[in-house]
């Protein structure tokens, strides 16, 4: 079970991580993938983090088909354009060749922008603040385990507005009050709010505002998005409504989606040479206990402590984990969930048991200490908060030091390539800037700053008056 | 927004609920649906006390991908043969003509035996254990809201074990403590638990048992199947372990499913002229509150004694809505929060207000009476359990005043058709005889006693000699 080292080959340790830790594995259709349970239990939980925040924000969920005629899609001109390449048509059914082709749904605006022309009448009908989890398909070349595949699991809002602020004020709150929330606070991972430049919106966004990781190899990861639409869906599906001042007004909107690409960001946001490092919020095992002994005698004694010791941490709401196999010595248990990034180990053996103590193990600063056994699951529950701060702690000091501000084209230019980060830089607005850093890097801009600002200088890349302060980075 | 009577018009009752009450409608491709927001929140709780009920038996969540390659289903005689018909085909995706068709799952048995094969590979392996919650699509010609639609969410298990034995008890644990248990104490509808005939099997099950509750027409609904499939998928995905004794073995399979049809059952078991009756273990809204006030001065009483009523439910964990809509008069909320099932609802007006009471009103008994303040969360949570018991309640009286045991097969045939019910009869366990009965009456067979039992007498239909005590019904 030995990993490649992330300083060696980043991407080889993940994929190692991902196998070894019973993550995902690949399955038969390109680029889909089974989560596996384990994987699958970190995934509810950050399920639960987000609907909790989309529904204390005051959003409601339900259920739209998956199944869209493929003629509803060509109704939005850019949308058409950006998705049309990745969709999966089904041309059969029911044994006959259909009428009409349906799409599997790349992302939902279709569907629900001709289902809202329906619902909404009159400005008393909004806003519509809904929300769907559902899996998504947009046909992937370059497929990699939780990054990007073919199939994919997300929840995806979409928001209908009497006016342009509101809907415009939706999608900041949905970036701060739940992606930012949920993602520093539940997964520890510290992120960059921003802006899209216009290469990098969605397509049919008028703005498209994200939340950028740093993952540890320097590169950027899109962790969520938001955007503000306009009124482009409404007038593609013809949703208009009868205001206050009783004329006719198009509906402004908003979309926004997190995706399974979040355990992704997991992984490679905490994760060092020997596995994962779970933040405990999330850690479908917080704790695992494993028994130590090498007679009837010892195990009994280790035993009579052990069972106390699992009673206290589960009344405690501990998720606690007891490794009791035969088959398996400690070395080899201790190196598994070390690789499955469970944030707590303890050791019981008799000698522990004598001295009424256990070992406790912190999986993110790699450290054992001796501790007793009266008073243990308050003392856990004190060090599962701190291993979620180390983690986020950890991740913040990784990022300051791989962000940077360089002097000149050049410099900017050798950051992105080594050691990697965020490279800040002012900009002049135009594509063609963009399009050479992409060109001589590889890399993109990740973030404008969240609201426009004056700049004061020039263009790091073409020395012309700069409009924005963009930041660079390669990205997954 | 007056209902049709359900004794004069049973479906066009069911589909004004379904619509007035805003649960789901129709939507673009034939055969699918919206789940609205109110529909899709009783759902979200029906999925909580199913899977809280799966991983207390010990089962796991996962993943497998939606797309499945078309020849995967082919593999097992029996599933090709009864699914085929009904699948969705994607023949083209990312631009191209793919180089094999992939179909939609209608259910998940063929990919994941499929990969079980890799994960199977000593007795030490078993049982995997594992259920995933998806969407399935099966191409359905008569489709309807929730009972029958093109696209529905489920959750399907899919179990693995060493011996025939395990599997089988797999399927009756799934039947007794995860789905009966659910659905009678959570939905509040007694079900009855059998074996289905071998017509009434699921496509490459060894046996198929059965959850099916009594609608109030008289129809069945199954509302949930967990089937014992033998080795058949093992030995089609070619899933061998090395045994105990050292000797290679095919694997022994469960696999078991609830759906959104359960929705359907929870309109249909409990719902009456005025509306749904939800169960309060279930309802978004358990209790609503409206206000009452036709001036300045008395709505200012009113808001005082309101929130602190509100707080109080709220503390006591009791999930409370206040109606305090301007634009329409109480008796139009009255009206509409009947119709959408809410257990309480308590009416807060200046004279209540005086009294330091308020007028609760029980949707199941439709009864009003005045109650203190003071004590009112206490009284209100002893009132939620007396809804769902007397739901409950209501439901089982109606199921045995609808359960006949006929004399002869005159006697049946009139009994299925009027007033329609559970009819039991021996029968000979020819499908000629299950075949005559459903041409006479469109019943079908819908349970037989779980275990097989001796019978003694003759079958209700030929008059051969019985061997199987069979329990006929109309179904959905």
């Amino acid at each position: 079970m030995a990993l490649p080292k992330q300083s060696e080959d980043f991407p080889a340790w993940y994929q190692a991580v991902v196998k070894g830790a019973e993550l995902a594995e690949p399955s038969l259709v390109r680029g889909t993938m089974v989560i596996r349970p384990y994987g699958f239990a970190i995934w509810e939980r950050i399920q639960q983090a987000v609907d909790r925040r989309i529904k204390e924000t005051g959003h409601q969920n339900l259920y739209f088909p998956m199944l869209i005629p493929a003629k509803l899609l060509e109704k939005e001109a850019e949308h058409v354009e950006g998705f049309a390449p990745e969709v999966a048509v089904v041309t059969h059914a029911g044994g006959e060749k259909l009428e009409e082709p349906l799409i599997i749904r790349p992302t939902s605006e279709t569907i629900i922008w001709d289902t809202y022309a329906r619902w909404i009448q009159s400005y008393r009908d909004l806003p519509l603040l809904y929300n769907q989890w559902a899996n998504v398909v947009r046909w992937e070349l370059r497929p990699r385990l939780f990054l990007r595949t073919t199939e994919f699991l997300w929840q995806e809002g979409h928001t209908a507005h009497e006016t342009s602020e509101e809907a415009m004020a939706e999608a900041r709150t949905i970036l701060d009050k739940v992606y930012r929330d949920a993602v520093e606070d539940d997964l520890a991972i510290p992120v960059r709010l921003g802006r899209k430049s216009a290469s990098e919106r969605f397509a049919g966004a008028e703005e498209t505002f994200t939340i950028e990781a740093l993952m540890r190899d320097g590169r950027a990861l899109q962790s969520g998005t938001s955007h503000y639409l306009g009124q482009n869906f409404a007038k593609a599906y013809d949703v208009k409504f009868l205001g206050r001042e009783g004329k006719e007004e198009y509906a402004w909107a908003s979309s926004w989606g997190v995706s399974t690409r979040l355990v992704g960001a997991l992984i490679m946001a905490h994760g060092d040479d020997a596995g994962l490092r779970l933040p405990p919020a999330l850690a479908p095992i917080q704790v695992v206990i494993v028994p130590i002994y090498r007679s009837d005698e010892e195990r009994e004694a280790v035993n009579g402590a052990l069972w106390p010791l699992v009673d206290a941490l589960h009344a405690a709401g501990v998720r606690v984990f007891t490794d009791d196999r035969e088959e398996h010595r400690p070395g080899y248990k201790f190196n598994e969930w070390e690789l499955k990034g469970v944030p707590v180990r303890l050791e019981l053996g008799p000698k522990d048991v004598a001295k009424a103590e256990v070992v406790l193990y912190r999986r993110d600063l790699r450290e054992k200490s001796a501790v007793p056994l009266e008073g243990i699951a308050e003392h856990v529950l004190e060090v599962l908060d701190s291993v979620q701060a180390e983690l986020f702690a950890q991740a913040l000091a990784f990022r300051e030091s791989r962000t940077f501000r360089p002097a000149t084209y050049e410099e900017l230019k050798a950051l992105i390539q080594d050691p990697g980060g965020f490279v800040e830089g002012l900009w002049c607005g135009r594509p063609a800037c963009e399009d050479k850093v992409k060109a001589d890097t590889k890399a993109t801009i990740r973030t404008l700053t969240l609201d426009p600002v004056t700049v004061e200088g020039t263009c790091i890349v073409c020395g012309e008056p700069a409009t924005e302060l963009a930041v660079w980075a390669q990205a997954y």
